[in-house]
């Protein structure tokens, strides 16, 4: 699966395994289907490199960290686009 | 949310998923509310880059580890400030 | 256990501790059995560092990313070579 | 708690949070109790920095990953010293 235009630096399943989410120095958080095998969301907003993301037990939230020094939260629950 | 003054290296929820503890290039170990989106405890102590941050299952202690060479452990129960 | 031509960057069990998955600079992934404590297979295709893997919770698949910018999904339940 | 000789790349709780695994530059991997906040156990064998260590789910394994290119295996049941 594409989807980075950087190196990617963390990858994790959520708890049921049917959704990844990937962290990398493009500064974009990513959530894809394991079912499917395709992308399905992309988090904007950090402006540097993410070095970290993980899925909430319930995976409705993401939470990252970044060399922009700020942690963010992400609403996973609208799924699609 | 914003809390660290220097790049985040890692990023986690507790069991529950209601906090998150980071870690920082700023020498602190942070933790966070997710409900409330805010800032709720700071530890301080490591005299270096803290690398890694963990809740205990029981979401009543954080461990971390340094690039001062040190593990802690955080008290998680008093909460607040 | 022996395995990778060049650094490690992540190992993690699977939920039931019988197998591991290690991540490499060789650009590999690959999964070892803990009660023979052998390895068992290689997943090749990443053409970069390999910096982060993990099992599903079913242990059926492993996620990988890595510095050549993709997500990879991989099958482990064809066990063996 | 002291007790690496240089900087720590990961710290993990064990399933019920009573034990915590430490990887260091040091190239040594640490058990310690969090109930009596004291090291308990060192591995030592990695010929380089120890990247990565995790806790089987039934405590009596630890894996690591290392900058010299070996997966490897311990034992944590044998205790103390």
């Amino acid at each position: 699966m594409k989807g980075h235009s950087a190196p990617i630096k963390s990858v994790e399943f959520n708890a049921d395994g049917r959704m990844l989410v990937s962290a990398a120095d493009d500064k974009l958080v990513k959530i894809w289907s394991v079912e499917e095998m395709k992308f399905i969301q992309s988090f904007t907003g950090h402006q540097n490199w993410v070095k970290s993301a993980q899925f909430s037990s319930d995976s409705r939230m993401v939470a990252s960290g970044s060399d922009d020094r700020t942690v963010r939260l992400w609403d996973v629950s609208h799924g699609g686009k």
